[in-house]
């Protein structure tokens, strides 16, 4: 009887322990399974030999499993290694799945930790090594390839569509004109931008203006665009992607004195802040910028119930995949019906989403860059629907304990 | 038969719609009043005629007034009038209320307000003019006096310490040195602050450091007490107060480029950017500000239904307070147990909250100043207890229609 191996990668989202909590399940109850194997931070982790037994921990409390299921971040940690491809390193890593007497490995992550999948189970055929190595997909930015939306989106999509209602609540009480710029996160696809669009409705038109990296962003046409609404309304709310660039394909947050890290850590963000010194500038009214940060993508207590469901289910779905035999694919869903909404979950070959992006289609962008089309919102709209059931106590969300980690970082301190 | 106004005026919170709820059930339910009206913009909005009919909008419906109890911000619009005591604007108040036949006045707001209804019930004393004047308090920074503590600032407290949770979940996956210094609102009172400590727990214990504006603020300390912390943990949670200073009394934000406001709008905010640089500079890693701003007094989705409860039964005792005959007094609640956490309801003279400050007494801080002490825990503890029923529909909170405000809008335009 083999052991099965599963780790964690990437960015954190609201739901990538849902897609955890789906494939320990499935592996639980499956009579092939031996050993429920974690790796703590990822492919890092394993080729420093730090290793829980999942099984063991979660097989006498099957319940916790539903607190891990709604619990963000990441329970086995993350990592950022990408395989460079040499020998040893290929020979380190199967020499500890070897050790573990590994038969399935299971790595949840995106488009950076697809292409660890798909290297290590094409070396491991050509070395002869019966593991198969199966993908669970999840980011926050939705640009992943092969599925029609990424686990993590529809939480933090739900999240700035809910900001955006807020602050356009908070905003409306005054009688002043006011500018409110609000930065989403993204990366260099439009995607969580274009989702705030879903806090609009009838009583309500905020956001005004979004602005998506996919076209090419102009200070001038924003201040001009920014100045028609405020025509218009008292309260003029943007909504900016973090990764919108000038024509000459340069981040209008480098612009700001606020988004740079002068250690290397690249980061994305400033884009708002420095917007709001132009409206400052320009048109002279009250402005605030608003960075949700990471806070968009860890709000466990705003997660979409479809996206929590859909990421348990691809989390099962990839594990009965590598029982099956499936090796370097992915577990994937396909949107058969916008309504009712439905889908179908099924596999793909990683190949399709290793290191590929996908943005939005230009098409689905008003022609004048400014806002989204029907499309866009049709696509959007099932995404964010149903409350998620966070676990509370002492009224805050009750999440699933990772001193785990801490004995990690202990270990990596001695 | 008399008629009742009521107005809403200062910052926004998550719950002073449900003490407007709370009013207008209880007026509504009363045979002894006749219309029930809101000015719009507070005592603003009604020396500019600007009134409507509350009665009218939701006798027939209700069930709103639910909705209306879960909305955040003001569904009346707010105002920052301050009453300058010359006799022609007592006038033009007095004859809209003669006008509107009111009988009596209803006022949800905070220091600032109630010197509103302190001025107003003195004055219509003094012209023997037969209205009675009830404040009911509101703010998420809990400064006013009289009170135990402020409808509002419950609901401000459960977001921040859902918060910083949420941070230190997102922050726990990588085990390289990180610094998140998150900036909480209140003002020149560290309540808020405070309150963020409600987010440890067991296996968490962020955040590991928490200033208030109480107590002088020290950069060099602070630089200190971040690197002893980041000595024992790998990721390092620190909760700054808006309203920091150091020992010359000058604000720690007024250091950042981001804060100031060409305008005049004054804003304090700031404090966490500069500090961000400043660890980078001084400690070398990885440094992150968050300034939730705005979200922290609008967070609808996330209030403590213990905070609506009293807001709405502080909206109740107001409008009983004021049929029965007293005036110059707001609705306010004492507590009288703990565990269980009891309170009772009454009024006060509205000379104990107006134009004063709560501070957080010195010896709720810890000696070393980065801390509260376990006394501060008991006292915020039951004030973030239980899951507000917000309204939810497509996946969003559903508040209620604010389009009259847009009406007054197009008013004052013309």
């Amino acid at each position: 009887m083999k052991n099965i191996i599963i780790g964690q990668s990437g960015g954190p989202t609201s739901v990538i322990n849902s897609s955890l909590a789906g494939a320990i399940e499935y592996a639980l109850q499956s009579d092939e399974v031996g050993k429920i194997y974690g790796m703590v931070n990822g492919i890092e982790g394993l080729m420093q030999d730090y290793i829980i037994d999942l099984g063991e921990m979660f097989r006498p409390v099957p319940h916790e499993l539903n607190r891990l299921k709604h619990s963000p971040a990441m329970f086995l940690g993350s990592c950022r290694y990408k395989i460079t491809g040499n020998d040893e390193e290929y020979e380190r890593i199967f020499e500890f799945l070897k050790a573990y007497d590994v038969g399935w490995f299971i790595y949840i992550g995106g488009n950076d930790s697809m292409d660890t999948v798909q290297k290590l189970s094409a070396e491991a055929a050509k070395r002869g090594i019966d593991v198969k190595f199966v993908g669970i997909p999840k980011t926050i930015d939705n640009d992943l390839n092969g599925i029609d939306h990424s686990p993590g989106f529809g939480s933090a999509a739900k999240y700035i569509a809910t900001c955006v209602r807020e602050v356009a609540y908070d905003t409306s009480i005054y009688s002043i004109k006011a500018v409110h710029i609000i930065e989403a996160m993204g990366r260099d696809a439009g995607w969580l931008t274009a989702a705030s669009v879903l806090a609009r409705q009838d009583n309500m038109p905020a956001p005004h203006l979004v602005y998506l990296p996919e076209i090419p962003f102009s200070v001038d046409r924003f201040v001009s665009d920014v100045r028609k609404k405020l025509y218009v309304y008292n309260s003029v709310i943007a909504v900016v992607s973090e990764g919108i660039r000038d024509d000459e394909g340069n981040y209008i947050s480098a612009r700001s004195t606020t988004g740079a890290d002068r250690f290397g850590h690249a980061r994305l963000s400033g884009a708002a802040a420095y917007l709001k010194t132009v409206v400052e500038e320009q048109i002279g009214c009250k402005v605030r910028a608003l960075e949700p940060s990471v806070l968009q993508r860890s709000a466990g207590h705003i997660a979409s119930n479809t996206d929590v469901s859909e990421a348990f289910n691809l989390g099962t779905v990839a594990v009965k995949a590598a029982l099956e035999g499936k090796t370097g694919v992915f577990s994937t869903l396909r949107r058969t019906s916008d309504k009712p909404y439905c889908v179908e979950y099924g596999t793909e070959d990683v190949a399709v989403v290793a290191n590929t992006e996908k943005k939005v289609p230009v098409e689905w962008i008003s022609p004048e860059g400014n806002d989204v089309t029907p499309e866009m919102v049709r696509y959007l709209r099932p995404l964010i629907r149903g409350v998620a059931q966070t676990p509370y106590r002492n009224g805050l969300p009750d999440y699933i304990d990772i001193r785990h980690l801490d004995a990690r970082a202990q270990k990596y301190r001695n």
